[in-house]
């Protein structure tokens, strides 16, 4: 599969032109547009502008209500519940996460639960919105089922990612793992090469672990059991009970302080049911900012400056690959597929959207003329 | 290596009359006994009893202070900062998780970080007493140097447990765990056994897998190099970085939030240097305390009688296993090693308490005769 590059200014244009298209205001599809862009300029793929049209398909559905409302059902200085209302989830995330910033600036520490929601991107946006403000962001969602708990056949819970946030010098720390020990994306990777998964990522519909990544993802789309395992894999001597444990308070922060659904609930009625948790935590609550946030950054100085393993040349902090690859492509274009280019084509022509005027001379190639869409 | 049972009355009255022998008042004793008995009873040796002769020894060499007191240096509504001055790690973080719970329960939400403690047991101890009092308990803490970052060769990073605690019925949601792979003790307990490691688990001074116990553990006694990988192993493929991630997370709320010291720096100048934190959150601060636990029960539910995998025939969720350990300690005795039953005597003999007093006509085996202390 081919990947052309395109300028962030070019997918920026189209997002926005897209979501406006959709009938969100600019305002929030500036916002819609930020959250998958930062994904792809993370190196994110999977969450970013290749979602595009499938969230297009999901207001589409009536999965996403255009015209919903979130509402504050329950409030505290220091917390809130939101019900989303089947909004966007990018839209209800950030709010969630501005008034958790906000509540924090006034009393310090802040956590927003949100209920009803949908696909918010990554985790790790909200997270960095605190962090941009001198604050630790912390974000979790759970998320479609597809995570077995260890000695289990049937997904119970989903990736849910967890991600943090922490301003520090030169590279902030920045988190956002699926508690899961690989999010389904991999697999999809794996399962296009046509080759087989690495041990320990997946069980079959038995329960038991499996390197045939077409047969896991047929299971997993027809409910007929298995799936992925818990970071730590499928057994206690790996640690298998502690990814399941992660993915567990992912699910109590996001699912059950909000009376929401737990990822084995969600997508029920034809409805997401996603839940998210945010928190924004002041640095001010414990003493002098600028000296956690230079302790910090001595801390992962001394992490990347340590000794290294033989035949390895660097130690990364968390956040380093981000900015990294986000420097890289902001001067290099955001590669985008070419069976996305299809998609990006039609939702163009279906909105009246010039393609030419975004992409020039560019056209489809022969080998993905034919390509349907790429639901899951 | 043989094990007696011994009531946990007996147990009880032993660590009582020690801690009292060793200076502490009749209600810092019972604190400290509380948390040591309850990591026997949650089957979890290494953190039980076996340590009080350490305790001991950190006391006569002075890295524990008996005369420390620890002092609030940071404090708003919802947060503190507490400096420990030295002291005993379980009063100090008894006395910090007492403060975030009647913060909590005052405001909603609380985190106290601690800088200058020592060891405190099970870090899962004081999620718990959150829990006891109806509230969601976190409490994290950081350790000796012994997780090597991905691509390392060093330890720079503790085992850094993160603990949580929940009610819930029948049992209340309880993770507790390292964030790396295992801990040291799961090391030593092969090493006893004469047995390799298994694959995943630790890394030799030049930072490569290695099965080697007796040689991993030499190494990190000598600061030679290695130590145990991250949950998630040496590589990224299955989820290295997010085992260090989570042990950064537990870095920075503790050591860094604190300006405390990272676990590559504890144990400096004959001092301990540990870190920790503690947070409670009332779940009255998202809605209704019962709705919320009601819900958590139901889900804990419906992930136990969820389908096993073929051959297993059982799915737990995170307690159970504590809870039933302690049921049949509580009914079947303790066990205690015989080396530490060696210990124990001459704990007594050194503070003129009846040995037969606690333990009646039992004596050491010829075998163990000779150990003199397990110091790591």
């Amino acid at each position: 599969m081919g990947y052309q590059h395109w300028s962030y200014e070019t997918l920026h244009r189209l997002c926005l032109d897209s979501f406006t298209g959709f009938g969100f205001s600019g305002e929030e599809a500036e916002i819609i547009t930020d959250v998958l862009l930062t994904s792809d300029l993370y190196g994110i793929e999977s969450h970013g502008i290749q979602r595009l049209y499938r969230y297009y398909r999901a207001i589409q559905k009536g999965l996403i209500k255009m015209d919903a409302r979130p509402e504050v059902i329950f409030e505290t200085p220091v917390s809130a519940v939101i019900d989303g209302h089947d909004g966007m989830g990018q839209i209800i995330s950030y709010n969630a996460m501005r008034m958790a910033i906000e509540k924090a600036k006034k009393n310090g520490i802040a956590i927003v639960s949100v209920r009803n929601s949908n696909h918010h991107g990554i985790a790790g946006y909200y997270a960095r919105m605190a962090c941009r403000e001198g604050m630790i962001g912390l974000s979790c969602t759970n998320t479609n089922p597809i995570m077995v708990p260890t000695y289990g056949r049937t997904a119970m819970l989903g990736t849910n990612p967890i991600a943090m946030a922490m301003p520090a010098e030169p590279y902030d720390f920045f988190f956002d793992a699926a508690t899961s020990v690989v999010t389904r994306g991999k697999l999809e990777v794996y399962n296009k090469l046509d080759k087989p998964l690495p041990d320990g990522w997946a069980l079959n519909k038995d329960g038991h672990p499996s390197t045939d990544a077409p047969d896991i993802l047929s299971n997993i789309s027809e409910h007929k059991g298995g799936g992925i395992m818990p970071l730590g894999g499928s057994t206690e001597t790996l640690g298998s009970h502690k990814g399941y444990g992660y993915g567990m308070i992912c699910e109590i922060f996001s699912a059950i302080l909000s009376l929401g659904t737990t990822s084995n609930g969600t997508g029920a009625g034809g409805r997401g049911l996603i839940c998210h948790c945010f928190a924004a935590i002041d640095p001010a609550a414990f003493g002098d900012p600028e000296a956690i946030k230079a302790h910090l950054s001595e801390y992962m100085r001394q992490l990347r400056e340590s000794p290294k393993a033989e035949g390895q040349d660097r130690i990364y902090t968390h956040g380093e690959k981000e900015i990294e690859a986000e420097r890289r492509m902001m001067r290099e274009g955001i590669p985008v597929n070419d069976n996305t280019m299809v998609e990006i084509k039609s939702l163009c022509d279906y909105l009246k959207l010039d393609f030419s005027r975004y992409f020039g001379s560019y056209t489809i190639p022969e080998e993905n003329a034919s390509f349907r869409g790429n639901f899951y």
